[in-house]
Order: structure tokens, then C-alpha cells, then sequence
């Protein structure tokens, strides 16, 4: 049942209280193309409601830009500090709703399942991941943000997830996409 | 430097995991009318990205019928439970996001600053809380969950607040107004 109009483009962020990081990558065929890979400083606001307007804007504008049909979201759900998980927690509430305002289909992994599903082994080294990446996009990542990286192997995770699972290729627009592109989750 | 065109109203929410409360009041002259007041269930949804969609349609929803142009949210800092703090997080960062969206100016109270804005000790019991709310509005909150009564506690707290504070009853649209109308929280 394949059914992905060619090419698409994928969003993969990584937002935290201090950076944001984000990639966009194009589908062609069994081609991955990455258009566009950044981060968004947030260490310049004091106040965290500006971080959380900067990111809900930057988010806007990135789509709106590439027109990214889905997203995948980086999101570590384990931390020994409250006070840090309610801030991230924020963060990546206001990352989702800038999606969700754009209609994007959005699924979240843990940095375990990325990093397995990019290299095979969850618990690799970041040199790892950034060693598959380097090979599948030619490119020299030490020269960007790790957070910038784990956008962009978000984005990648989704891609094989997407593949590998039987409707999970297929596009829906918006909240009903995680429901119906993830029954398993939903049953959870 | 009085500005205000009225009536004008506000939003109060407390956004949580399971139930969001909400209140909309109306600010007319020196008294403040109870418009809508209830609580969004979320229990019945198990994957928490549908506990999020649905807080930020709802609150939208509520925006567009009664177009509030202020809101002011319940925002307990601390916690015990990481895991716990995470979704509390998330879920006001959509709620938060939803009113970006619609151009609303938000401010954040702790549960201690909203008991001690409405009823004069930051200790209060609920009790008291309830007993001054229904004083002001001669409604019976004992029918209504604590959730509501908290969200209208919270926008009580901020009308009280903006009265209180120079520049605090000015009216700004979107974030800007944060910056803005709370100059002191900005240098924090």
C-alpha cells in the first residue's frame, strides 16, 4: 500500500530550553537529500515565554518555507530535575502545537530508538550516528551544532520507521495521522 | 495611564494532564462578570499527543467565541516527578501556544501567587479561594470542579494584578505585550 507522492519532505527537531535543533531532509525515490539542517539560540532570552514564542515562530517559518508534510520530534523522557522536565517539556509542547497549527503529522522517538534505528545499535555513540549520517548525506557534521545532528537523524529515524511498518509511508494531515499511522502507540 | 476599552475579557486556564480548567470573565467598569466556566476531560485519551490536540483545539474554540484578549495560566513550578513535570510542561506549552496563536498576552501565576491575589494569603485553603470567588461572581463553585475554580482564581489573580501594577491594565496583542507589560519579569 504505497501511496507517498514523490518527492516529500521530512522535519526533525530537537528542541531544548537553550538550542533548538532542526533539519529538513526531501525524499526522492530511495534517495534522502538534506535541504536544510540549523539551529535556533534561544540562550539569549531570559524570560522563557520569548524562547517558547522564538520556537513556535522559527517552527512556522521553516514549514512554511519547505512545506514539510510530517515531523519527528527528538523527546528524552527521562531526567533526574523536575524543574528541567517542565521546561522541556514546554518546549517541546510549543515545537508540536507550530506543527499541528500546519497541519503536519507528528511522531516522537526517544533518543534510544534514533540512534538504533540510524545505526542499529541503541546505544551507539554519537561519533556513530554522525558517522552513518556523514555517509548518507556526504556531509562533514562536526562542523554543526549536536543538536543540529540529532534533528537531522530524527528526520531519518522517521523515514526508515515510516518504511519499515506496514501504512506507516502513508500521509494523513494533522492528529489523526498519529492515531491511524500508529495503532500501536495508541493501544499503549 | 488608563486604556482599557471595555468591556474587555480574559481568560483563566489551568491546564493539566487530565483536566484543563477554564473561565472566561468579562471586565466591566469595577465589576467583573463570570461568562463561561468548565472543564475539558482528557482522561479518556491514552496517548497523551491527543490530551495535547485536544487543549489546543479547546482552547481556541473558546478564544474564538469569546474573544478574550488576555490570558492568564496556572503555572506550578515544582514538582517531585520528572516524568510528571514533562507532560505538565507540555501540555502548558500548547495551551500557551494556542493563545499565541490568537494574539492573546499571557501571564503565568503560581497556585501561591493566585491564593495571595485573591484572597490576601498566599496559604489560603481552597475553601477560601471558593468562598471569595463566590462572593465576587454569587456563584456556588462547590457544584463546579477545582480545576474551573482554580482557572477562574487565576483570572481573577490577573485582573487584580494588571489593576495593581503601572502599565499592567495596558492592552498589547501577542507576545510583545509580555515584554512589554511585565518589564520586571523580562531583567529576571
Amino acid at each position: 500500500m504505497k501511496n507517498e507522492i514523490e518527492p516529500y519532505r521530512l522535519l526533525g527537531v530537537d528542541p531544548g530550553t537553550n538550542i533548538l535543533g532542526f533539519a529538513i531532509i526531501e525524499v526522492r525515490g530511495k534517495k534522502l537529500h538534506l535541504l536544510e539542517l540549523g539551529v535556533v539560540q534561544l540562550q539569549q532570552f531570559k524570560e522563557q515565554e520569548l524562547k517558547l514564542k522564538r520556537i513556535f515562530e522559527r517552527i512556522q517559518v521553516i514549514i512554511d518555507i519547505y512545506k514539510p508534510t510530517e515531523m519527528a520530534i527528538e523527546a528524552p523522557f527521562y531526567g533526574k530535575n523536575p524543574q528541567s522536565m517542565l521546561k522541556l517539556g514546554r518546549a517541546q509542547g510549543v515545537a508540536m502545537a507550530a506543527a499541528i497549527t500546519k497541519g503536519l503529522e507528528i511522531t516522537e522517538y526517544s533518543p534510544k530508538k534514533i540512534k538504533q534505528s540510524v545505526t542499529g545499535n541503541g546505544n551507539a555513540a554519537k561519533e556513530q550516528v554522525a558517522a552513518m549520517l556523514k555517509q548518507t548525506f556526504s556531509i562533514d557534521l562536526s562542523e554543526h551544532y549536536l543538536d543540529a545532528t540529532d534533528a537531522l537523524a530524527a528526520a531519518v529515524c522517521h523515514y526508515y520507521q515510516a518504511k519499515a511498518f506496514p501504512g506507516g509511508g502513508k500521509k494523513y494531515n494533522g492528529w489523526d495521522a498519529f492515531v491511524k499511522g500508529n495503532p500501536d502507540r495508541v493501544k499503549k
